[in-house]
């Protein structure tokens, strides 16, 4: 055998979730561990109608070579989309990504040496992790409340390379940074000279009310903004951005054009179609109602069925996600089997730990199940639960 | 400024070719410098038929998250397209990813540490040394003549990671690998213990003999094999694949998943809809044509204004480019102002060495531009040679 590998590859990993996944996927099993949206909400006829304009107006332009900055159109519409939402900048700072994924790899690849610390919150979106860790980072967890990072924090991680931290109803916590806490943290930041990656996938998901502006809008130069079309739109055409400031726009730019030359310009000129003529303010009520309606569900189910048995969580203002802290004994990763034989079906939240896992979390997701099935995948998890606390003998395994 | 960029950010720079093209973007310039497909030969209504085929039948799956491994139809079709070449492996090793530019960079991000030596074809392909060179390699080009690497030179290459061959119409050479080096190339490499990456992205874009059968299945060990979509149907797409053998298999898909999750399900599944009926096969017959006519056009162009003043090149069997050997004083890098002011544009060749470049040496492009402005350019080029050639004064930039 004559490849070596770079040392960088013992840091690749098969994703936990995915091999979970893989483990849920059998039928009959009420899978609240997924991380996916609701495919019956994806606006398919818009994106036919779109796919139809852009091979009818310019077929050739969208199948040739394009700009590894992105569509420009594309990025107008993202700068003065961010614009509304109080972050001011000109589209020349937009790098459009496949996916926020991409985002995060090509930041870690410009920003992370070997050695190098990485902040982030604990627990952090294992994604994230992922897409750091082949750039050899070590990891370390930032003080965190309910919600995200403490700002007396930030002084324990300073001289990290950044602070990865995800604002709005994180993956996995469902957690939010309030206002008066980004206002602390941003002067925080500056002060400890801390920059931070500000993932927002989920900010467009909100229930009762939209949350505060961006960390970037309240220091452009010191944060970096990633966002996504995966949540508000359709994830399988792995759109995002990046937001960066001018001192680093220029490295992230022949980052991506040295890993993939450019996102595919036929998907950024559809999705600019379909979001060019306001179609986001039709639609994402629509989404939103959706999934409010599946996260009153889970929250009630819980309330009825876990919090006899002493479990607690917080209700998510917006997301997909419910994170469950279990009672201290029990533990979630060793539960999961019997979880899956009593037909419902969960993601451990030690995955989303770089460091001091708590066993006795996990994360439920709402939104690609019926309020009807939720009610029935939380009760059986409820007795799965009780059987254990009770110590009961674990079922069989079913064959 | 509170950023610190990671050491590697200094090997990511702005692609000399790119900066080179933005200049030949004046009106007028006839533009053999590109080195994008003629977008006139897209099969558009193919795409659109396929894409709304998609959408009835699959939409939802199409625009949904989707396996990091690639649609799977789509790899089986691969293997099934790589048995007919004599590559024999199962779907199972055929990673789909964003063009093979992205498997370059995969590639690279498992198997190269700061400091390895990966060795080169002399000239080689840039955007495989930009892929390449945030890994922080050491560059070692390998003796090649004009068939590309010499067997006998493998041994001063020993140790490498891997040797990167591009073996069919080499951008920029144009040279290709015939049968009997085929052999022995991968004989010398595996007494070397050299594996090798070996990119094929103009394979199927011959004009007068298929090419012999790839390195890979001499040896599917030893050889990666990068394939794409982009010269045979469209390059907008971005869509490629990596055949890996098992050894590396698993840790190419983690390193995928951690950069962009998985490649567009939508893109994979047009491209299958387009390709599993047979329709490269009607189709390349037309590209080889149009391009075999431009190639033509330019060998007889170059054989009237280039042969007399002292110019040698290779025809090449296939692909999209010349390679011209300009004689010994002159420099093709400082002569493109005088080239773009006499209405022509090429790549100077330099931007193709990792070292010792050759300064007499430059590309040029057949596959965008029609036989008469072939025709014309190569007479404009001639014009500046002979001006430069005998010292006469450069004429004034045009405005």
């Amino acid at each position: 055998m004559s490849w070596t590998l770079a040392r960088r590859a013992e840091r690749l990993n098969p994703s936990i979730i995915r091999e979970i996944l893989k483990v849920t996927e059998r039928p009959g099993i009420i899978s609240l561990a997924g991380g996916l949206p609701a495919a019956e909400g994806f606006p398919i006829e818009a994106l036919r109608e779109a796919s139809d304009r852009v091979l009818t107006d310019a077929p050739r332009e969208a199948m040739q070579y394009a700009a590894s900055e992105g569509f420009g159109p594309l990025r107008e519409w993202v700068a003065a989309e961010m614009a509304t939402q109080g972050l001011h900048v000109p589209a020349g700072q937009v790098l459009i990504t496949a996916g926020s994924q991409q985002g995060l790899d090509l930041c870690a690849k410009v920003l992370v040496d070997a050695g190098s610390t990485v902040a982030v919150e604990s627990p952090t979106y294992l994604g994230a992790l992922q897409a750091f860790a082949p750039y050899e980072p070590d990891f370390l967890p930032v003080a965190c409340d309910d919600q995200g990072p403490l700002p007396q924090g930030l002084a324990a991680v300073r001289g990290a390379r950044f602070l990865y931290v995800l604002p709005n109803f994180q993956n996995p916590s469902g957690r939010s940074i309030g206002e008066a806490r980004r206002v602390a943290l941003v002067e925080a930041a500056a002060k400890a000279g801390l920059p931070m990656l500000e993932d927002n996938p989920y900010g467009d998901l909100w229930y009762d009310a939209p949350p505060p502006a961006p960390l970037a809008a309240r220091d452009p130069d010191n944060v970096v903004y990633l966002g996504s079309f995966s949540k508000v739109l359709v994830p399988g055409l792995r759109l995002g951005y990046v937001i960066a400031p001018p001192a680093l726009f220029p490295k992230l730019l022949q980052a991506k054009q040295a890993a993939d030359l450019h996102t595919p310009g036929y998907s950024q000129r559809m999705v600019h179609e379909v979001v060019r003529t306001g179609f986001l303010q039709q639609h994402l009520p629509a989404v939103r109602a959706r999934y409010k309606g599946q996260r009153d569900a889970m929250r009630v189910a819980l309330e009825r069925h876990l919090q006899p048995l002493g479990c607690r969580w917080t209700v998510p203002a917006g997301g997909m996600f419910f994170w469950v802290e279990l009672p201290a004994a029990l533990d979630a990763l060793a539960l999961l089997p019997q979880a899956v034989d009593a037909g419902v079906a969960y993601v451990p939240g030690s995955a989303f730990f770089c460091a001091d896992a708590q066993a006795n979390t996990l994360r439920l997701s709402f939104v690609t199940v019926s309020p009807e099935r939720i009610a029935q995948g939380i009760e059986a998890l409820a007795g799965m639960l009780q059987r254990a606390l009770q110590g009961e003998p674990v079922p069989a395994a079913s064959a």
